[in-house]
Parts: structure tokens; C-alpha cells; sequence
């Protein structure tokens, strides 16, 4: 297994931007589709970027990531996405990124450089609808040797401690079927949720052949299943609830609520593990 | 622990309207109630009888148990409502039993009977919306002593074979919130879901105190889960996920209908488990 450069290692402890939970997953993502040192990698939906920095390690000095967001450089706290992109701009490993505030299509329409592969690290379930994701394939063709895709797994494997993760996730997703009057549709980090075989079904339409999936479980600690059991569990999370209508609606989404209540009796907020994740490589149709 | 008379053995023998599984774990809840032997019970939601019989075990020769239900007596296979309580009231216990085909409202504004006590027994999620029951509660004041309450529990209680049943209710309960194109929708037998925290709001609000609430688990071989799983998994119910409108609600359908076939990839049908039941006791708030 390839070690983080000192470089990058330096940076990880200076900034503390990621936690080690969280480095060694994304490391262990990473590191499973074996993207050879060298490689010009287009990242989509990089964010703060925490796989930015990882990506930009493992293709070496003589590859480069450019990694593309169209979220506003003032989203997040406490750091903004323009402070954290700046700040990685200014590590040693700067030189090898390139960030662009740009939708994929944007970005496609705006150059012809063609990369070895695209990258999307666990982006899509922000997007508001799942459908983004086939325009975003579809403009990757011909710009793009491989597609690679991971996301979260709705599935617990036999282990309980994800199920609070699992609860919450669903409730997010219906939750952000929308309502005009919820000022905060739009703004939760799960937005809508797609499967595996949803994501496979566009590929597949946007002309895209699959040629490797696996599974990874969370590594110890990974936080995400409790920030969005935390977030769901919010006093303001279910005025959200409280709010919804049509009165069916509302019920359901009560229902779901109580449905992670219920789930964190048994396994306190501390305990929750976050889901597994999928990840995939594609490429281009014969 | 009491057994069941000769006559009520007879009949579940000969009518085979109930598996063994659905009988011990239907007797299993009714004798947590402790209903004393000559009372007078007032049974919602009674369907096809298979709590009724039991009912009428329990409260002896002196008891009587009045079953109603505002289902169509033409309504169920391969036996209708009708038939099955036809065959039950020819039975040795018949004498026992009144049905009256009633929601409770009508049924408590057409007489004065009181009642020791109104039963409850897992009919709540045939609802088309957990609202309808503040309303029954309300009904029942000044008309029975004691209201017992059991449904099905969002819970699987670190058992992962139970999870494709939480699943597929999630997703009925989803579907359910309606689509005026859908000709099946208020025909699943799950049609609403609700949590005991709901019920206990609703309970509270008409004018009820809790006395006593309890979880027991699924009696060994149960087949709730692997119907309303199997339900779910047919092709007729994938085409009523890919029909629904709007955009969104369709996608988050088909998240949800994904997450069951991924929950029973690692648990097969056959080896599903059905949810816990939650039960409760309720006297009038003094």
C-alpha cells in the first residue's frame, strides 16, 4: 500500500481538515481504483476538497487533479470552500490542482482537455435530483478515459450500528422532495439519494460500460453516519417535519423521524457507523 | 399460561384460516393484555376474524366479543370478510361473537353499549392515514374501560432479518400517500405507518392515560414480513413505482424499492423476519 507523501501528511496535521477516519477512508476508496502515478484526474464535486489533496498525492508529481464544484466559494463552515481550496492552493501540493467553480456540463463546454479519468468521490448524493447525474455522464464522453463512481450503499450488512445512518439518509431524501415554504431544502448535505443500480441504469444510457464494482465498509470512526443522525435529530430539523404538508406528507416524514429515534435507543449517537460505500469504474461503451 | 379450549383448536384445525405462526404470536400478544375471563370486548379492525376466534377463547363462556370492521364483506382471498365470519359465527364459539360491518364512529353513534374494553390489535398501519385515530379514540370515551392498542414496531432490535420489513412498510407507507392515477392505492394492506410515539399523542389528546406499554418479538415464522416483502418485490408494484408522479417522488420510490431487493440480497425471502410488535394499555385520564 502506497504511503501519503510527508507532503501531504504535513498538510493533513497543519490544517485539520479531515480527520484520520476520514483520510483513511477516502485513502482506502481511492487506493481500490488504483489510478496509476501520472494521471491527469478531473474530480467532480470536490468541495472542500478532502479527496483533492489525497488524489493529488497518489498521481505524483507529475500528475494533476482538476477539481471542479459548482457550490458557491462562501458555502461551509467554519471554513468556506474558497478558504479551504485556497489554503490547499498554498501547500506544496498546490502546484498539481487546479479548483474551477463549474457544473461538469459548464466545465465540458468551457475546454477540450481530455483527462485519464473523472472522479466522483461520494458527490452525488447532494445533488438535488439523481438525473444530474446522467447529463453529467453524457458530457464526459469523449473527454474522459474512465468514469469512476462511488457513493454510499443504502445497506447495513448485517451490522445494526449502520441502521441509524440508513434511517436518517431516507429521511433526508424525502425531506428534500422539496416544499417551498422549507427554507432549508437545498441546503441539507443529503439531498436525494440514488442506488447502485440507478446510478448503473444512466451510465449505461449516457453510454458508459461498467467494468468493476465492489463494496467497502466504513473504516472505524467515519463520521458521517452520525452527523446526519445528529442533523436529523436537530430541534430544528423536525419544526422542518412539523411544517410539512400536504397533512400525508407530514406523517410519513414524523413517521420516519421517530423511525431514527427509535434507532438510536439501542445505539446511542456516539455508536452509529456510517454505511458502507459502493464504487465503481466505467468505461466507454464498444 | 392458559390454553386454547378444544373448540377454538378444532376450528383453527378445520377452517386453516390461520398458520401456527399467526395463531401463537396473535395469542401470545392477547394474553399480555390479561383480559379477565367474562369480559365484554369491543374489537377494531377485526378483518376476517383470526384475532376474533381467539378473543372469544380467551373470554370464556361468559365473555362476548363484538368484532367490527368498515371493510367490504366481499373484500379478501381466497375467503371474503363475509365468509370467513359466516364460518366463524357456525363454529362452536359463534355465540360468543357479533360482527358488525362499522368504523368505530358509526358504530358508537349507533348504540349505548359499553364495553371492558376496546382491542386493538395490529389494524392501525390498514389505515389510510394515521389521523383517523385520534378520531376513533375520541369515540370510545364513556364507552369502554380500557383501550388496547398493538402495531407493528419500526424497529429490528440488532436483528438485520428484520430489516426488509421495515423496508418494504417504509416503502408501502410511501406509496400510499397517494397518486390519483394509482388504482392500487388504499389497497395494500399497509397503507399508513405510525409509531407508538404518534399513537401515544393521539392517545393522549382523546383523552386517554397510559398504563402499561411492551415490545414482544415476532413469533418464529411469522410471515408479515416475507408478504408485505414479497408485495413489494413483484413486478405489478415496480410499474406502480415507475408510474408515480412527480419526478421526484418517483426517484425516491425507486431508491426505496432498491434498498428492499438490496436488503434481501443477503436475506433471502424465505428467511425474513417480521417487525417486533409494540402493545399498550390505556385507561380514560382522570
Amino acid at each position: 500500500m502506497t504511503e501519503l507523501s510527508p507532503a501531504a501528511v504535513e498538510f493533513l496535521k497543519s490544517s485539520g481538515a479531515s480527520s484520520p477516519p476520514q483520510v483513511e477512508h477516502r485513502l482506502a476508496l481511492l487506493r481500490s481504483w488504483k489510478i496509476p502515478q501520472g494521471s491527469k484526474v478531473l474530480e467532480i464535486g470536490c468541495g472542500q476538497g478532502d479527496c483533492t489533496l489525497l488524489l493529488a498525492d497518489l498521481v505524483g508529481e507529475n500528475g494533476h487533479v482538476t477539481a471542479i464544484d459548482p457550490a458557491s466559494l462562501d458555502y461551509g463552515a467554519p471554513m468556506t470552500l474558497g478558504e479551504a481550496q485556497a489554503q490547499l492552493k498554498a501547500s506544496p501540493l498546490g502546484n498539481r490542482i487546479t479548483f474551477k467553480q463549474a457544473t461538469v456540463e459548464e466545465f465540458c463546454q468551457s475546454n477540450d482537455e481530455t483527462y485519464d479519468c473523472a472522479v466522483f468521490a461520494r458527490c452525488l448524493w447532494y445533488l438535488s435530483s439523481p438525473d444530474m447525474i446522467l447529463s453529467m455522464l453524457r458530457s464526459l464522453q469523449g473527454r474522459v478515459r474512465r468514469v469512476l463512481i462511488a457513493e454510499f450503499l443504502l445497506d447495513i450488512q448485517g451490522d445494526s450500528a449502520v441502521l441509524p445512518h440508513m434511517l436518517a439518509v431516507i429521511s433526508l431524501a424525502d425531506i428534500n422532495i422539496g416544499q417551498p415554504s422549507d427554507p432549508w431544502t437545498g441546503n441539507d448535505n443529503v439531498q436525494s439519494i440514488c442506488s447502485p443500480k440507478m446510478i448503473c441504469e444512466m451510465g449505461r444510457q449516457a453510454g458508459w460500460e461498467l467494468e468493476m464494482e465492489s463494496t467497502i465498509q466504513a473504516a472505524e470512526g467515519l463520521e458521517d453516519g452520525r452527523w446526519e443522525v445528529g442533523h436529523v435529530l436537530s430541534e430544528k430539523y423536525a419544526a422542518r417535519v412539523e411544517s410539512l404538508t400536504p397533512e400525508p406528507r407530514r406523517v410519513y416524514a414524523k413517521m420516519l423521524l421517530d423511525a431514527v429515534k427509535q434507532s438510536t435507543a439501542a445505539q446511542p449517537l456516539a455508536t452509529v457507523k456510517a454505511l458502507p460505500t459502493w464504487f465503481s469504474s466505467w468505461k466507454p461503451s464498444s
